[in-house]
């Protein structure tokens, strides 16, 4: 336990921003027309009759003397896709409002586009709080959209990953003694990447297809005209093997043909393998769809982040499909 | 936009409630020596020098009188395992401290423990907050831990997926014409599981075995005594499956035997294919380890919670490998 004698500003700080909280822009009109935003995270909600919410603003930022003169300010809360945003608005000295459209609000000051909820206050009282002024606003209007909200912890933004009301069961508790439990990372990563592939695999059979052929198609999809083994180079990952005997099949199917380049031998798609590949990119395209609806668009988000972190943490160095030759 | 002569307080709420927050516990100790304690999302932070957080109290609760009275209170951002706390101060009428240890603090408002920060203060103010009371208080002292916090948005606890400062590419941007893209929640689950399977596959081939030969070793690690046909009904939403040459390779290796059981053929584990399951779990726990330590313990609770919530929520019918026979 520190104590106030010894409070270091930096690690007070950093004790505070243990506790989450959303991204706001918070706007208002000055005197002379200019138009003022700031980005806070001491937004929260204060009183539901009448209506309230408050906010804090240091007492030597430039814009005290805007928000203390004018009554009108209006509260936005960012939504994930609006970081750039929040950044801009807490920066100094730039133009903040440059290209942004502007709603019509209740006052002149000024609303924002495309946040998760906006409140269109009027200062109802304004405190002392030590460094700070907080402002505490009624509210004269607000709206809210679906959009999945902007989080900040300990100094970086975040996504919220939502927890169900009641825990998640995937089956029956293991008996103690058992040394796998259904919290491991690799069973659920596995769990969840076969239960995704479960709808595809499904599809796939009824194009004789199986899933190293789909995987064969989808890299040819996107880098054509590959030997075997450039070919294996980009599968490997999946601990899947292509062969001549398994390209064959491929041929059969006149998805695939083989051409001679110099000395080498390569794999070109053909118009029917590039239609079966499209087939199959909207299949999963659909699968996805309905698994992203049923987590939410914000816990769809999160996930992938935390996946692509996953991955860029712990990649063995696999060729990147994308790059130029 | 709904303006303040048609406010519902339910969706005003709603809209609140997007924006997200920590939660905290908030105690005192009455004059009469009771322990008060509410569960409380309207924390913030207030001023550096002074140091002042704040936080609202509805002027109806049955604790204002103890908060009004008292100098002292404490302020307890709750670790994402109190979810159980959070719940229990948040209810009336029981006695929510039963049970619960108390550390010693600066005054005699009690203070929890294991939250990821606490705050020590003494009431700077009280301000007119519409319904609610706000209490400004000066930090007398704090502490935090490196528990990740609980989260709050929109009425549902949950946990941080933090975005790393730069964006996370995994390789080249696709050209446009490409149907493929990095951002597929399918094709992200594939490559963080064959990544995770790649450290694992690299140990299994030391010990002469493939991923059909871990899969199979894992079940009957769990359940021993299986036919052919219950082994595959347990493996098979991993596409693979377990032929009776596969079993034999197995066995060949002392894995495995093959026992007459009535009219029946079942496969039990010997104790040294019991051993190489072991090693295996153990690679497996590490390479695990490992991961969760890279993307930091919130955020491996969140994948977890992620994956799972997509597990349960995509579940074809897989056999509950733990339930009883």
């Amino acid at each position: 336990m520190t104590t106030q004698k010894g409070f270091d500003p930096q690690a007070f700080r950093a004790a505070l921003g243990t506790f989450t909280t959303g991204v706001t822009i918070i706007t208002t009109r000055a005197q002379d027309g200019e138009l003022i935003g700031v980005t806070a995270n001491s937004f929260n909600s204060v009183s539901l009759n009448p209506p309230m919410v408050l906010w804090s603003l240091a007492k030597n930022a430039r814009s005290v003397a805007a928000f203390s003169n004018s009554k009108h300010w209006n509260v936005h809360v960012l939504s994930a896709n609006q970081e750039e945003l929040s950044g801009r608005f807490a920066r100094q000295g730039e133009n903040k409002f440059a290209g942004l459209e502007l709603d019509e609000g209740i006052s002149k000051a000024p609303l924002l586009k495309e946040c998760t909820a906006r409140f269109q206050c009027r200062t109802a009282f304004s405190y002392d709080g030590g460094d700070h002024i907080i402002f505490v606003g009624e509210v004269l209007g607000y709206d809210h959209s679906a959009l999945p909200p902007l989080v900040f912890q300990s100094g970086q933004y975040a996504l919220a990953a939502r927890k169900p009301r009641e825990e998640v069961r995937l089956g029956a508790t293991p008996p103690p003694e058992c040394n796998y439990t259904e919290d491991l990372l690799g069973y659920l990563l596995g769990r969840a990447h076969y239960q995704m592939l479960y709808a595809l695999r499904q599809m796939l059979s009824t194009q004789a297809l199986d899933e190293r052929s789909f995987f064969i198609l989808s890299v040819l999809s996107i880098r054509d005209r590959l030997t075997l083994e450039e070919l294996n180079a980009f599968i490997d990952y999946t601990g899947m093997k292509a062969s001549a005997e398994s390209m064959a099949a491929l041929e059969a199917q006149q998805f695939v043909a083989l051409e001679t380049e110099g000395e080498d031998l390569r794999y070109v798609m053909t118009a029917d393998g590039r239609e079966a590949s499209l087939r199959q990119i909207a299949l999963a395209k659909a699968v996805e769809e309905d698994m992203a609806a049923k987590l939410g668009p914000g816990d769809a988000m999160a996930l992938k982040l935390l996946l692509k972190r996953l991955i860029a943490s712990s990649d063995p160095g696999m060729p990147d499909l994308w790059s130029a030759r």
